[in-house]
């Protein structure tokens, strides 16, 4: 591919590769319900009230809001390091793909801890669940750590105070989605609640300087 | 996460995050042409005359059609909030991401009603229906108030007339919603017909200062 | 609602809407493989090779080619309008939101087309099919009508004989595709035929003035 | 169609088509995942535990990231395309509208190729897969050629060392991704194969003046 270094920069660089990676949170997200089954009418006259089959797809539930609330965050936080990225390179793209790689096979880790959650699988579905946000996590940092490098590709004159709050709290995704999926193999509901926990904590805003 | 109001403020600071929630209203509302199944040529050589087969299918029609004219009318009204909501923080990307799960989940509750709509479990999901719009109203109401308590993120020098009408005609969304949620256990037919009605009545203009 | 007439305008009011709309064309199109079912490979074993297999699922290739060219040429046609447009008010974004509906439930008749084409139920599916297409030319013509009236919504100084031409060329639309509409009752290839006919003139370019 | 070319032109002609172009381009990565079947838990019970399912379904997982990481680098491309191309008119619409219908067929090949790459159809399948490749690749050179003759479409004053570098660098792709087709017949892995190291060479930035 010809070198997008190569190129006339423009102000705004990174518009289409953000309106890009909107557009892929934003069906990654949204397919998450497809994975909630509608119980057939002609389960009800043989087995249970629809009250009783919707609460028995409660795991359903349960992994659509936390995959949709992950996911979010994720964003949130991809929207939050463009407000300081400016400049865009061949190498970035590559890298900001390989984590909406990631993002788009969540339906799918979602699904399958739906599936087995409660069943003999289970330690083995959590696994690939966290498995799937070590790996958003790494590269998450990846194409930070490419980005604010020598502040290769950032804005001009950015707050320094506002980037390095986000290389600390950042730093810590790996690894602690990393003891999401050991706690797997011992328990698993501990596994799907450090998930959760974790959801929370990226979600929290934390004051440049803290 | 670190904190976006420690960010450099732009003109247009919304512009991604209404982007972002216009491509999850569009996957939600083209998603729920999903629901409507094809008769397959197997089942008419056994069954019925495909005109027959289809005319069998008017509750994932009419779901259909309600569904995506009432998530029309909400990115319409999303729409019309972003024309005084201005600024963007921290808080407010949440709000309008627990919005926009609410807006995902509703080729759910849709498949759901066009599969019972005539069946035993009609009330429940005439009541799972319209309790996710319930949910969506709520949620709608506290986007706007956040984001107008005090002109937090609203333009500058906006029209106060215009930010009192929508006030004033949002609030009773929940409610009306809610009156929707309790009729489906009383009468299935006068819910879905308040929800339709809802829906016409959130697509009327007011004019400000009515 | 309250009034969009209400709001202070900016420059390209339109933007938001035409995002929007480019995000519901996309969709609709890109849903459309959904319908060309993959072969299992348990069915190779039983009944045929996989060229075979393949060869059998022709209709939906074609209904696949034609309807995302069709819906491929409405968008184009949509884009172009919108090179014209530069307002927007309440009533417009509910006349193109009634479009969007019909746009995404191409998928749909797309996939009955292809199930039912070689079939007794040809002539329904061939019916619900054109009888899509009519519904979004007429439309298509009522959202440029509204548009046009008076100039209501037109950039200022805007070139009367592009207008003109876009008169010319859609009113048409409506009338021919309610003709594919009534020959599928005659003749299923004719019906089709005629679909795919008028999804080349409707992508020919007219000069204005012609 | 009136013709775009009778229209006023603004400075960024292209903004719309881009934005489509990359919804089409992120739904289609994104369906991708639907192929990935999640083992149901009845499943468990009767064969195997789910590791072992999981592993079964490797060709899934790796077609997946093969059809991802490709349509991902003929996005990146086609954006590279677009710091070039500054105006826009019928003929190129449609020529891209052509890419994109080939783009959004990638799920189809995709999943015939995991379904059937340890099966009697395998090289039917590296074929359709290959060939989709090879129309795209075809596609996208005309979309190329189209815009850059005589500078038709172009920015004026371009890079002309990075337009030679482009010209040159996607000319081998047709041919390239013919190979691939002809190989599907003789050896399925070494079709596949091909297929991936295309990916990375096109994956590769190439110095203007190399």
């Amino acid at each position: 591919m010809p070198n997008a270094d190569d190129f006339p920069r423009d102000e705004k660089e990174t518009s289409r590769v953000e309106a890009f990676s909107d557009g892929v949170f934003a069906i990654a997200m949204t397919l998450l319900v497809l994975d909630i089954k509608v119980p057939r009418a002609s389960d009800l006259v043989r087995r249970a009230t629809l009250p009783e089959l919707l609460e028995h797809e409660w795991p359903a539930f349960v992994a659509y809001v936390l995959s949709f609330a992950t996911v979010l965050i994720i964003w949130t936080n991809h929207h939050t390091l463009f407000r300081l990225i400016r400049r865009c390179n061949h190498a970035f793209l590559l890298i900001n793909g390989a984590l909406l790689m990631s993002v788009t096979l969540v339906p799918f880790p979602t699904a399958l801890l739906a599936e087995h959650i409660d069943q003999p699988g289970a330690a083995t579905a959590a696994a690939v669940y966290s498995g799937t946000f070590v790996s958003i996590a790494v590269l998450f940092n990846v194409l930070w750590h490419y980005a604010a490098h020598k502040d290769r590709l950032l804005l001009t004159g950015h707050d320094r105070a506002a980037a390095a709050s986000i290389t600390r709290q950042y730093r810590f995704g790996p690894v602690l989605y990393l003891a999401a999926f050991l706690l797997a193999f011992v328990s698993v509901s501990a596994s799907v609640g450090l998930c959760a926990l974790l959801a929370v904590f990226f979600a929290l805003p934390t004051r440049a300087g803290d």
